[in-house]
């Protein structure tokens, strides 16, 4: 099995991007074996997925899993649904600033994650890891990707599952800030669980993961 | 203009739930002499949203506000999304907990709300309320209406505009707990708020309120 | 019973401080009829609680109770212990920025609050709002005028009780921010609870409220 | 110089406690390669001060350093002041739940650390690790533990110096809470910083870390 991973540059003014120092991790430790890659996307609007198709067309990969930075969260966010909606707080690393644009115009309003959330949730816990399923990915460059990688999916490499996982900000960017956070190799740790699992499930489980609000 | 305010039965142990508790004040105080209809929902899968069915019947509104109850949230959070997933995370008023089971069987997987999400945002924060636009509305009770809604105005009533807000915590429900609250008179005035918004709006504005994640 | 309530002037770059709106509206309301006095402090080390001690001289109270910001809280915090330190985070409004530096150099390490702070926290709660005891002030004005009030009991007015009551934003101040809030009504009905229990009860209650850290 | 480093058995249902977790591995590290022994204490009010006292005995150190656990911390809390107060919110290990009562009868109501707690922040903070101050250390063993410390030095210790230092939960048991965590492994490089800088610095150093309340 094929695997892409992608993680991002750092952006907001941050000097590192956990998301990426934990992707390369990943490819490093190559789970289960699989022939791994690790790829660093722009945090540009159209130029990250514009890069994601091309690593997808360069390795061929089965599974596609993208991490990105998600400051405030205290453990991986394997998140269920992407929206076609760009909305961005803050200008991307190009300056860019869309409001409300759809990412594909035309294509429909959300895409649920291909990978096995629950499971991926389940497994990263049963590794001593805090996980979770969310329920947006916000609006920025996460959600970007993660819907040009669903809507790639859907519309031309119906073969292909893929996913996307939020991650919390790296111990060294909260060091003087009351911001949970978690070790990169914790993160690379929880990031190959969910490989190793979405590779070899197809079903996910029936449990209530959900949230109330 | 004839308006209809839903708001939700308490559920999950507590005695109130203060979405229920606002929209009786909104419909008594008419917002801009509106003809307004408050009507409380059950907090029960399926026959929350033939009850707000019913109630469009009944009532011909030419807006609907759904209000629903966010513990833990700071301001009122008018919802952007609703998504085709039901997946409880307590069991509902009746016992059922579906997992991961579409709304509408069919139905795409997400609907953007047809309020201007944005505007009413504002209009809150001008009246000295917090508010914020959400990502995701959950996956229980509160997501399962406002997807009902969404569908039922694609699907049968065009000229009909409506969303969601969710609201936090009446100060009673929080005595002895660390969680944030706003006070039920505060909750209707925004609530008031945003139905003379969305009244009057149909543009919304083009103001960044997206989330990094 | 003569009661005076005190109330801080804004800082940080807030335009309100909700612990004065608030004191005012309690002196306004004459909880139990007594005479009360709200007196407003500035933000300035030093010069607070020279005010304090003039408004205590002017009034002769049988009751003090200080009101102060704490931004970040949920509900009122029935202050236990004030400690002998000066350490400011910012300038003061009139730009002092002491660092570990004494209030009152040779004085205790720390007093305890000489109000019932259990009883007050249990009757705020029975009225309906979030309230707790809480282990520290900080170190910057409030704990300053939370010392040098008690250094004032404890050497000058053995007859005189008093104590601190930190109380989260206004609304307004959080508009759009995740903060929580709570209207200054109900802080204001929150203190003059406190003004009641304070007066009527001289034994506290003996229930745990300690933090678990 | 000799180290004497204590942790805590865990208690409130959990099956780890890092800061025992912790302590041993910093006792294996032996920091500047000093004579470090790590003692485990429990969770009994009383006891604990009892086994701190037989190990400072027998072990006669020139520092000591005890760490608790202290859910919900983002980072590791150099704890500022230690009170003269039990008040337990949930039972010790044993069962006992003193409610306000003092740690030791007529002592004096708090102590400040004995260690620079401003340069042990900044040196964890170094080293890529989040670090404050905090101004309380609770009612429960932690505080106690810290007070009898404290006291300990002053009475009868005049050239021991040592603090308290709470630290967050292990990620293992937040797997399925939103509570921020921090890797046992890196718990332990914080508090091997904290025993290298309280080693070598007697003068604090003059920086704000007070918290505005």
């Amino acid at each position: 099995m094929k695997v892409l991973i992608t993680g991002f540059e750092p952006f907001g003014g941050e000097g590192v991007n956990p998301s990426w120092s934990a992707a390369r991790l990943v490819a490093e430790a190559r789970p289960c074996g699989f022939d791994t890659t690790a790829v660093r996307l722009s945090c540009v609007y159209g130029k990250a997925i514009a890069e994601l198709r091309a690593a997808v067309a360069d390795t061929g990969p089965d599974l596609v899993l993208c991490a990105g930075q998600a400051g405030g969260r205290t453990g991986l966010s394997v998140e269920r649904v992407a929206v076609n909606v760009d909305d961005a707080r803050i200008p991307d690393n190009a300056g860019n600033q869309p409001v409300d644009e759809p990412i594909v115009p035309g294509g429909p309003v959300a895409y649920l994650s291909s990978l096995p959330v629950k499971a991926c949730v389940a497994a990263v816990r049963e590794a001593g890891l805090p996980a979770s399923v969310s329920g947006t990915a916000g609006n920025f460059l996460c959600n970007h990707v993660f819907y040009g990688l669903a809507h790639l999916i859907a519309t031309e490499r119906p073969g292909l599952r893929g996913g996307f996982v939020h991650v919390p900000y790296a111990p060294e960017q909260v060091v003087g800030k009351a911001e949970p956070s978690m070790s990169v190799q914790d993160i690379a740790r929880g990031l190959a669980v969910i490989v190793e699992t979405a590779a070899r499930t197809t079903t996910d489980l029936g449990v209530p993961e959900g949230a109330t609000h």
